[in-house]
């Protein structure tokens, strides 16, 4: 039985889509939703919340929440109908890739990387420059597990955004979300191990599993709800799965962004079978509308969930600071990041939480959510004029990436004929275990619109309808 | 047969032991040498080099090379017999220790940690904020392995004063030689697979292999000459061996720092079984004498050797820079590393090149080794007085830590009173697979002398007394 809440938003969210409440149009007021269903002021605003949170309706301060309106006609790429059987990996693919990483200064459709405009360089360069000038010994000297005090703090306190309520105490900091997500995957399984994932899956995700000898199964994964969790009730009902993992929250490639209901029923699902989950949530502060999505660690009640964070995406790649909230999981957590590389460094934890506690991160995450909003809505655009009828793609509420499907294209032939002309794509398999996505490709939209890069989307729709018209097509 | 200017090193080296030149004369001129044994001058001069490498003698600018005083009557520990048989590890014994590593504004007497007095904050505070200010997209984006491409020039460069000549394409920067000897084991071995190492080692190579499920053999290791290579070879000879490790020149806790030709003959003796080297050689550039001993990877010819360094003992620990040179292993370590955590920190990474490369590095170098040389002679004669007759410790020639072995003593036990008066040590079965050197222990050395650390010195030697008659004993 779902609670009052959910059941009330439910409700709710059956008549925006019968039509009763249209797009652009107020939906009943706190007040009026009260008497209408006899629940508690507390249940109504929960109500209107999660809608919130689902991307069905928007708040606007004193009037009310306002159904959001739809881009007309987007076609979601196609769903994966079923699990794949576990399989080892081969990580050949990614590394033979060339996503355009290498050149900072030079925005990349390929790789998920965003423009120095979406960091807070000059700020994060001044506090950095303090923490050394105030606390030379503290930042010098050798630190280990679990990191600064601040910072974990700090992280704490920005936790709640995510509607998860630790301690500082709960939180180890790591070298990026990615150190987090191997270090997770590292204290719950073992060589030999099966992990599911969602289907498509963080390229990077798929790197780890390989190098540490895990099998997987592709669960399917939608590009609004996320991973089927029909599917993985099958999944892990029938066979020993060692850990779960996931992007929650506007995840990569799919851009998908779980429901609270739907976290919350991963998490049962997960404590039913004893299965711990790995949940990497480094877009979740990136919310176009900037309604934060809940973390599924923000549900969990047992410890199950292995929260990894990153200031990479929303501050600065470049100083390569996360963080994890590993659950029950913590000491060997701990453990295995001092085994690994003793600590991270200490001077740009000071500036970051620094910069949390000041209000700076809040300020700069209002900033970039409009930008990041504006960025994705120029791709979207640009998509839809240059490339060919029949192409669908995500509408993600949130991160720097967009999923495209065009059926029939082999997007690895593409990738080949656009890195002729300079332009970097991900091509689909890139995001399967098992070649699958072949007619997908991701887009990055973590770079200012600018005519370069229109021209550049402009030139990769010539080329997706030559790939489709070649011999390789 | 050895090469030419190995055996006239020999030979001097027999007549200085047969006191044919005493401790503080001088020996034959290279000039004189050469007439002597009908030698060319660069015979001559590799053998005076190779003997001062052997802290046999020492170079005096224009005036030629003397004989080397030794400590009169310096017992030193006793070294294991055999080797053990290949045992898979328990790390516990290093978890449930304090080596006191928690406040880096207290010196300890535990963990292999410096203060900063012995760092280069306040230069490289500067250079890290002109970096960051000069190259903030360079500082602040996404970096790949194998890392900023200043810094691997600045540490081909520096690789020159150790004696192995690599391009700067041969380097790649990690988060510390920790990370890097964790990347170099889990490049070039498997779970199960058996790892030789120095008998005693450092135990966070004990945890890394314990961590990665790999078993050891423990070869024993002289506390002036490094690891046996009688021994060694044995065991390499008798089964498969996947990786041999070892820390090079002035060893974690031994002080060892093997010769040249003890070095090219570790290489010899590999290269015959096709079993890599991981080197870890973060003590080096400590040298009391200012003359930088070789690594072993000078006389890696066939890119055997994977050679792990740091900035963390001689400019800043909690900045968690290091590199790797991996030899003919380098893909296969690119890739870990980039699973792992992407990359290192940008910005530390410029600011230490620019270190290097200023002369800023070598500046520092001559004035800490001063330093370190004068802390380790106040800690022997600490130790000297204070601890009962009968003790033995080694006569470091760089480094940090002196290994002290009390027979009788049991080592935990004392580790226990000791915290109990805050006083931190390292016991010695923490540096053994197989709870060996429990009448040792090691003292660091990193700290400016006081008065403080002299108190400290003297309550162990009470200690060490009280625990030798106690119950325990």
């Amino acid at each position: 039985m779902e609670p009052l809440y959910v059941q009330l938003a439910d409700s709710i969210a059956r008549q925006i889509e019968e039509g009763v409440y249209p797009p652009g149009s107020r939906i009943p007021s706190v007040r009026r939703l009260r008497e209408q269903h006899e629940v508690s002021v507390t249940t109504a605003v929960e109500a209107c919340r999660l809608l919130e949170s689902r991307g069905l309706v928007r708040s606007r301060p004193r009037s009310g929440f306002f159904v959001e309106r739809s881009r007309p006609e987007v076609l979601e790429p196609a769903v994966p109908a079923h699990s794949t059987r576990a399989r080892r990996l081969d990580a050949a693919l990614s590394l033979r890739l060339n996503l355009g990483i290498g050149n900072p200064q030079r925005p990349t459709l390929g790789a998920a990387v965003q423009g120095t405009e979406l960091m807070a360089i000059t700020t994060v360069n001044r506090l950095l420059s303090q923490a050394m000038r105030l606390q030379p010994t503290v930042c010098h000297s050798y630190d280990a597990p679990p990191g600064s005090p601040e910072l974990r703090r700090a992280v704490a306190q920005h936790g709640l955004d995510a509607g998860y309520s630790v301690s500082p105490d709960d939180v180890v900091i790591t070298s990026g979300a990615k150190e987090a997500v191997y270090l997770s995957i590292r204290a719950v399984t073992r060589p030999g191990d099966t992990v599911a994932i969602e289907s498509p899956a963080y390229y990077a995700l798929l790197e780890v599993l390989a190098s540490l000898d895990r099998k997987v199964i592709e669960v399917p994964s939608h590009p609004r709800r996320g991973i089927d969790l029909d599917v993985l009730g099958k999944v892990v009902s029938r066979q020993r799965v060692a850990a779960v993992a996931i992007v929650s929250n506007f995840s990569n490639p799919s851009g998908s962004c779980m429901t609270d209901a739907h976290k919350k029923a991963l998490v049962d699902l997960l404590d039913a079978h004893d299965v711990p989950l790995v949940e990497d949530d480094v877009y979740g502060d990136l919310a176009f509308d900037g309604s934060r999505p809940k973390a599924v660690k923000a549900f969990d009640t047992r410890g199950t969930v292995l929260y990894c964070g990153s200031f990479s995406k929303t501050v600065s790649p470049g100083m390569r600071i996360g963080w994890a909230v590993p659950g029950r999981y913590q000491y060997e957590f701990e453990h295995l990041k001092l085994v690994v590389n003793q600590a991270s460094p200490t001077a740009p934890q000071l500036a970051l939480a620094a910069l949390v506690e000041g209000g700076g991160f809040d300020r700069h995450l209002r900033r970039v959510r409009r930008l990041y909003a504006e960025q994705m809505e120029r791709m979207i655009d640009a998509v839809d004029g240059a490339f060919p009828d029949g192409t669908r793609h995500t509408d993600p509420r949130g991160g720097h990436v967009l999923w495209v499907q065009v059926p029939g294209l082999d997007s690895l032939a593409l990738y080949e004929r656009a890195a002729a002309e300079g332009i970097h794509i991900a091509p689909g398999p890139l995001f399967s275990a098992s070649g699958g996505f072949r007619d997908h490709l991701r887009l990055n939209t973590g770079f200012p619109w600018t005519d370069h890069i229109a021209s550049q989307v402009e030139t990769l729709g010539r080329l997706v309808a030559e790939t489709l018209d070649g011999p390789s097509s």
